[in-house]
């Protein structure tokens, strides 16, 4: 329902410093099968396993590594505890908050097995069993002269009868997932774990340190670590949550790196990152820079402002936004970060360069191919331009769906109901029966987060930037509002309702809405996903008649967006072959959330004018950053330690301090959140968490110069874990000495 | 009158960052005649010159090195062009700015010989011709059996003969300095050349890139040269300015380097350090540290906000206290940066641990000199802390005289009314015949920085000031302030005199005196030099009284310090021989303004946590700092010039980039101020201009870790003259391609 957890790491393409020994980047996010073609290069950069080892799911170190939907995580014992990043698990500690117990602000332990606590609605962990290219199949189901919406339809049909297949057997979630542009299609096998339990967090003193200031920034001293376990039925199978499950027993789980890690080592990422761009043309990316970014960027700090104030006059609020407020500014930063190095770096204007360059040289050529190609970029170049008549609308209606979570149960309550008058297959993808236990659980995550007056106050925002664009088929959803604007204070006696006067009448039927809506309960928006078609289009709730209004527009959008679809699946791959052909190197495709491996080295990077960033910061920069006043406030406990107790195996000789966080050469980003850290024989050495400032916009255009990734490293991990935190029931499970 | 360029190059003593290749700074501001008993230490470092040439004040290079009183400079023509920093020509600046032409914010460029312009009274550059060692004429003077005041008298009285003696031939200054906290002295022979004329200063947004916010600060960008010109009679004898005059020839000049420089190259700076504290006792540190500092800073972030107000109402005003408020806030990052790093880096228990060490050692001893060592050891504690009764008294007093100008010329005149009825050689120092056109010059500069507001609203604050401290003999000067504010409206008409009701009684005094007093006049303030004893007791200038009520308190102030400093002579040689005796290294005297060498490499230093500062900036750092807004405006040639003309020979193939400032291990402080930075072969590379912030406490106790010196490379300086400022003059005059 909206967008989690949206680090996304990406790179800044400025001007080479030409500084004496630099690093470059390791550009490519790998499928495990293309491996083995880079057995060489990954032995000259340090790998010791067998480069094949690594193309094997079935194997160490792949089989060990899961996803928990919007992150990546790790066994690392045999009763299925997962190590993933702290800020992978806001939803999990906000789940388990009550007021009295803050877990967001104090962390958690569970002593024992017995006080884990399940992770909330939605918690889930996948372990990817099973890649099949599925290529032929989906593209051989396109009709010979499909037009772009039937080629759309097609794909999903096939798509659909695949996964159907897949998951006949149960116990696995199967998706069709495209690569290359839709060039190529696989399917992806994974066992679903439905119960996942929260183990241990740090506090957030250790685990955001730094907060939003040092987000995305190098140096860093976050703790960004936690753990959970995968819970099965006595009988090993996935099941929801139950007190009778017991502990998953995964095929092999990480082992840990109990030597230092130093500059220049080996290091390799396994994980599910979710997006990048990186065979886009530059007018998309000039589009982004000119358009969506600071559209995204004025619009994410108004959506802060709502947010902090309504927490700042209702404590008890503040809690409950905390994750959506996260996400939002860590986003914020990402999208800010991609213009500053789009601005600052030229990347745009390499793209644009790059795009010329292709132009050109198929220009040059004569052959049937090369024509067909250059038609392709043409009619690529005109496609993407049609769909920016409505972007505006289209992404306002977008960002409103995200954030307001009333309209967001109600539109998803009549979407569902309208397509389940269909038979199962030819249902929209999201909305099949597979489906409806994921829709009920993220509508029930919300009784955790749901704050009446904040959906109020981002409905009144959004509605009132929708009035402006003037767009005649607002009309129905911006008119209803009025109506209720206008009407005297109706219904169920809240008082808050529509006082004339007070606000526009939009403003007035905002407030009307949300006093006689029923959507800011819990079990209202949950028994919403039962109702019919017909129920819903006579509701009285002025919510769900805000949803109802607006359905044409939105499933008016979509059909555009699956023709649109339909043609840049046939156009780009065409586009992407081109490149291809022309490129020397191995070509990788772009993040789709689907596993990868990226491998490169322990390296720093060169800082503004006069500064190189070295790899490693220690706890001794936690202590010289300590302020006392959030997010610089490191508990005492810590504070001590740093001062008495940094000791072996965990002190690093050549640092003479423990190392807190490390910088590598890897290209991850958004998704590779949580994922393992391997050293050259595969050990868990740290968990990657975030990306540097500079790296944001290589999720565009790869610059090799100053992309890095950042790390937290498990000598830190188990040093907090040994000598500040006594985690000792885990430290044993782990078999490490403490 | 004021403490001028307090620029102190320094170190904090930080806990041992444990990086992997650690460059120590070189500790010693070595004495010439010091250097070839290191020269096998300067040959392994580096140094591509015998070591004993270094140590000839006739030979090159050290022949070419002057003194301008408060900074450092050197002759890099045979025409007389001398080479220092930016910061060291404020008064030549201020002096020749008009309303309409603002030299500091313009920057000066004489296109001919002829616009070349007198830098003003009191500007002055010295060559130092002799050192002669006179530690038994002045130590044998001293009668057996002498008190510490008879001991400090006596001292003064041999240090007054050798001077007169000395100077007996005209054309030479000389002064007789003590080395090693008095155990040795020396006679300083320096040619004094009166006629100092502004040649050119680039502009502010240049000169003073970065301004106090980069100030101590690195990464640094700071264009911190100026050139002036020494001009002598036609006959070749010093002269006072006259336009007869012609250029001084001097003996040798510095050949500049042409071939790029690099990390890790041999550097060494000639020049005339003012003051360091290396050899004070921990106590003396923890006062500075517990009690000065902190009142220093509270004093002057008080004055800079009185001149900020007063040059806010007053546009005019900001231009006359800018070289003051510079020197305000230079002093006061100083004192800022001392307690940060006295706090963070326990130089102060080091000290005190070293203190401990010496006692203990020297208490195990039974002979007879470890004894008196150790009794000599309680004595100066003890004298130290007898001086501190009645320190913030004198503290602020000192503060009043050099802030408050009208008082301070008011209090010269009537001392120096006071010595002159006294022989010349019964005069107090700075008080004979030989500093009467020097003090005249000082009092005459304030011509141009005089501000009448700044000045009361100074004494205003120092009044009250002193009022708190309820000290008895402060009374006949607050009383009479008091008098003052409580009789009506006195005198000369201008009516923003003592309104009654408007500030309390000290308040309406210190504006009556104001509005009273003759010397906001500029020539007022010149006679009243002449004004015998009688005169000035019997004016009625509101000010001249309040400087002979003070009268006394300052002479009883100043009595007491000399009986102390002759404890003080006496205690500390003995405390430093044990030290000495203790040492296995050479051990060089404190920094006390005269001719010192220090030798090192161009080195970068561990920054904070996860940092490294490289030793080089470049052009491109300038124009990535550039905001448009003072003071990071760069203007558009020099923009310009660093987007198209980055070239050689100016432009570093390792850097790929013009470097602008760069960093060494040289042991220098305040005074150093734009030294010659001078190769492995005495070729001059850059100018030192300032020390990073982590160095402050090195005046005090030495950090060989971050200690570092920053440095304007030549090459940015005649990048900048032939590509952006054109002073092609000034290029051929020294030799280089343009």
């Amino acid at each position: 329902m909206r967008p989690r957890h949206l680090r996304l790491a990406t790179t800044v393409a400025l001007p080479l410093l030409a500084a004496s020994a630099q690093t470059r980047a390791d550009e490519g996010m790998w499928l495990p099968e293309q491996l083995p073609a880079l057995a060489e290069t990954l032995a000259a950069r340090g790998l010791e396993l067998p480069a094949a080892q690594l193309a094997d799911l079935d194997a160490y170190p792949l089989s060990a590594i899961i996803s928990l939907g919007g992150c990546s995580a790790s066994f690392v014992s045999d009763d299925g505890l997962a190590v993933t990043n702290h800020h992978c698990v806001g939803d999990a500690l906000q789940h388990n908050s009550t007021e009295e117990r803050n877990l967001i602000e104090d962390g958690y332990y569970a002593a024992t097995r017995a006080d884990e606590l399940w992770a909330g609605p939605g918690s889930r962990i996948y372990v990817t069993t099973r890649i099949t290219d599925v290529t032929s199949d989906v593209l051989g189901a396109i009709p010979e002269g499909a037009s772009d919406v039937e080629r759309f339809e097609a794909i999903e049909l096939a798509t659909k009868e695949l996964v159907t297949a897949c998951e006949a057997p149960g116990g696995v979630r199967c998706e069709v997932a495209d690569f290359f542009a839709g060039a190529e299609f696989r399917l992806l096998e994974r066992m679903e774990i439905q119960d996942v339990r929260l183990v241990y967090a740090p506090a957030e003193s250790i685990g955001f340190y730094g907060g939003d200031d040092d987000n995305w920034m190098w140096p860093r001293h976050t703790g960004d670590w936690s753990f959970l376990r995968a819970y099965v039925s006595p009988s090993g199978a996935p099941a929801p949550y139950s007190p009778d499950n017991v502990p998953y027993h995964p095929a092999t789980h990480l082992e840990l790196r109990q030597e230092d890690l130093e500059d220049g080592d080996f290091v390799m990422v396994a994980g599910y990152p979710g997006g990048t761009y990186r065979y886009r043309t530059g007018a998309e990316m000039a589009w982004a820079r000119d358009v969506t970014y600071p559209w995204n960027i004025a619009t994410m700090t108004d959506l802060i402002a709502i947010l902090d104030a309504v927490a700042a006059a209702d404590p008890a609020a503040e809690v409950r936004v905390s994750d959506f407020r996260f996400g939002l500014s860590n986003y914020l930063k990402n999208n800010e970060g991609m213009l500053d190095s789009f601005r600052a770096g030229g990347a745009v204007e390499r793209a644009q360069a790059r795009d010329a360059a292709l132009r050109a040289s198929l220009a040059a050529r004569t052959d049937d191919e090369a024509r067909a190609w250059l038609a392709a970029t043409d009619e690529l170049t005109q496609t993407l331009e049609e769909g920016r008549e409505t972007d505006e609308r289209d992404r306002t209606l977008g960002w409103m769906g995200w954030s307001v979570d009333a309209l967001s149960v109600a539109s998803t309550a009549y979407w569902l109901a309208v397509e389940r008058e269909k038979p199962d297959l030819e249902r929209d993808s999201g909305y099949q029966e597979r489906d409806w236990t994921r829709i009920r659980e993220r509508v029930a995550r919300l009784e955790t987060s749901f704050v009446t007056e904040a959906d109020s106050r981002m409905l009144d925002y959004f509605a009132h930037r929708l009035d402006g664009l003037g767009e005649p088929d607002l009309a129905p959803a911006l008119d209803l509002l009025r109506e209720l604007g206008a009407a005297p204070a109706s219904g169920r006696g809240r008082g808050a309702g529509a006082d004339a006067g007070d606000g526009d009448v939009l403003a007035r039927g905002v407030r009307a809405a949300y006093a006689a809506t029923l959507l800011t309960d819990s079990d209202a928006r949950l028994s919403l996903l039962d109702a019919s078609r017909v129920d819903l289009e006579q509701s009285r709730d002025p919510i769900v008649r805000l949803a109802v209004a607006l359905y044409p527009l939105r499933r008016a959008i979509d059909d555009e967006a699956n023709a649109r679809d339909g043609a840049l699946g046939r156009l780009r791959p065409q586009v992407l072959a081109a490149v291809r052909e022309l490129s020397t190197a191995p070509i990788y495709p772009d993040a789709n959330s689907t596993l990868r491996v990226t491998f490169g080295n322990v390296a720093g990077y060169p800082g503004p004018d006069g500064v190189w960033y070295l790899p490693f910061t220690t706890a001794n920069g936690v202590a010289a950053k300590h302020t006392g006043v959030f997010p610089f406030d490191a508990p005492d406990a810590l504070l001590d330690a740093i001062a008495n107790d940094q000791r072996g195996p965990w002190l690093s000789p050549g640092l003479g301090a423990v190392p807190v966080n490390f910088l590598s050469t890897l290209d991850t980003t958004g998704g590779n959140s949580g994922s393992a850290t391997l050293d050259s024989r595969g050990r868990l050495c740290g968990l990657l968490f975030d990306g540097n400032y500079e790296s944001m916009a290589s999720d565009w255009l790869f610059d090799p110069v100053r992309t890095r990734s950042i790390h937290v490293s498990t000598a830190y991990m188990l040093w907090v874990m040994s000598e500040v935190d006594h985690t000792d029931r885990l430290l044993d499970e782990l078999g490490v000495a403490h």
